[in-house]
């Protein structure tokens, strides 16, 4: 497998190297506002049944490449197959969230949990080199989990939740078990990650979307802390090249700096977040990604194009008077809504693309 | 009516004065977790059977400072009680949230809004001028409304929502409409509120609940810009009384300095946010509400209460070194959860007053 790369913006930003624009990739970029993703989900009769097949993995990967110029490409797969390959059972009925057919909820069955057989996950493993293959270099290809506060969020609620009351009353209460529970996810996270590079995946990033739901203090406890151990396992290089990681807290905003020194080599930023505050207080130790509201999408073109242009200049030119450069990668805020009109992307890479490089002339 | 008052820590608090402990009430505190309000829910046959009775009303108003030593009441009603009287027609089906009859999505429907007439709102005047009798001036007595962003998306969403996005594509694809309905909003607020404390209320808040779920930039526009009109309208004076004015952001945390020049006395903060450096932020020019994580209330006392007096320890002895004193109002984050054991409220209040009464002993 070759690591030369047509398009390596994406992964020079992350490293805070100089490029000639700001790369841009968007979080569930491959998915149901796309024709073609719902034919081929179609064909393949469920969301499991896309992503555990690797031909049908690559095929919808490839798809929001095929008509935009992206920066990256990312996985197609969910940030819950770690739980489901621990046995807890994982389904997505139409029109609602994941569902587990488990929840951990007693004392006997967090003791018995264990990090799972990675045979178990070879499906995803395939897809990323299957998919590696398929890019032909056009850009890299990022990897990616949920994080271990995240993951035991949903094994515990036993799927999505307005308020978190099953996992927080098990954290306030019994915090031996909440964190037996989150070492695992850890250890297990750390695993499937690790096998992702080595299985093709050139970045990863950890999903921690629920990690803003947690009062300050216990942030740091639950979730930042087992970050930390996730990011400490990682393999770092792989085949002579740095793998980036990024790390994104939906809802951390009021913790980037704590997120900024949990090994993360990119902070994931959402819209709720002034990008320019970010930068100064985080931005010349780690890149940053974000930011742009999804929702923004919904408003015409031009309204798009103009609201994209604007998070490239709150970011500002990535040089520094100094002559270091900061990373920012372009992303929305949280993943592309299903209802987002495909034309509404084409303005958003155009703006990004256009503006950052015009910020970079002298 | 007597403005006298036999405990008044809580509006000493509120402006900033000498206290001999940290005055505590909490957000929804006459609510489903106490069985004494189901038996009274019961009897009225739905919420707004409730609401809408003045004597129900002052009934529930009452039940929790009748079994907890809690330092002010909150007027028993619903943040949507003015887009109702502005003919959306609020329902609210057991066992869900708040849903509007009609929604407010197109150019004809948003012209044709208007400030309501406040007779259509009377039961409310009503019901606070019941209870604020039958408080005998045992604790001052709190009004409240959604604030006008907040009443916003449930008037354009039709109830709660995920992801906001009806109200979001409005905002940005026709602004002009948005501003529109806000402007509304905030006369009708401010009118509302003001005839709340002409019936008898001592203090009020704003409820922006939905705040937090907007871009930086879009939250100052869409949200504060309409909080600062109507604290800008609002009577601060009556009977020879300041009236306190409390502005709560849930997912606000990042905008603390401007929420706090938006001409409130008093921030609420959500259980997010560190105390001490929002005491640091903001703390010297407003009183600070909160913040304890509701769902700590699911664990045993001992849990409670240490975790309540660790947010008095972290907001600090609230004498400042040269003598002046800064506000803190202890509450929850958001409101009690109706799964919350009645004892843990005795725990935390006990606890709120001992840690905090021992804290101001030289």
């Amino acid at each position: 497998m070759t690591s030369t790369l047509i398009n390596d913006c994406f992964l020079r930003a992350c490293r805070r190297e100089p490029t000639p624009h700001t790369p841009v990739w968007l979080m569930r970029q491959a998915g149901r506002y796309l024709p073609e993703y719902r034919a081929t989900r179609d064909k393949a009769g469920s969301f499991m049944g896309l992503a555990t097949n690797a031909d049908f993995a690559t095929e919808v990967t490839l798809q929001p490449l095929d008509r935009y110029p992206l920066d990256a490409a990312i996985l197609f797969s969910d940030i819950l197959t770690v739980p489901d390959a621990m046995g807890l059972g994982l389904s997505f009925a139409t029109g609602e969230g994941p569902k587990f057919e488990k929840v951990l909820r007693d004392e006997a069955s967090i003791q018995a949990l264990q990090v799972p057989d990675l045979n178990r996950l070879r499906y995803v493993f395939d897809a990323v080199t299957s998919i590696r293959r398929a890019l032909h270099g056009r850009v890299p290809l990022i990897g990616f989990s949920g994080s271990p506060w995240t993951l035991a969020c949903y094994m515990v609620e036993g799927g999505g939740s307005d308020d978190y009351r099953h996992v927080k009353t098990l954290m306030y209460s019994r915090p031996d078990l909440m964190h037996r529970i989150l070492d695992i996810n850890a250890q297990a996270v750390a695993a499937y990650l690790n096998a992702q590079i080595d299985a093709g995946a050139q970045a990863v990033m950890l999903f921690d979307s629920w990690g803003g739901v947690l009062a300050d203090g216990a942030f740091q406890r639950f979730s930042l802390d087992y970050t930390r151990k996730v990011t400490a396992l990682l393999k770092r290089q792989h085949d002579g090249q740095s793998i980036p990681v990024i790390v994104f807290t939906k809802g951390g905003g009021q913790w980037l700096e704590e997120i900024a020194d949990s090994g993360a080599d990119v902070v994931g930023l959402d819209w709720t977040t002034d990008i320019a505050k970010a930068r100064q207080r985080v931005g010349s130790r780690v890149a940053l990604q974000g930011n742009l509201d999804p929702f923004v999408l919904m408003a015409p073109p031009e309204v798009v194009a103009r609201e994209a242009a604007a998070v490239v200049d709150r970011f500002g030119p990535p040089q520094r008077p100094d002559g270091t450069w900061d990373g920012h990668i372009f992303n929305l805020g949280h993943g592309i809504s299903l209802h987002t009109p495909p034309e509404s992307v084409t303005a958003l890479v155009d703006a990004v693309h256009q503006r950052s490089a015009q910020l970079r002339k002298p």
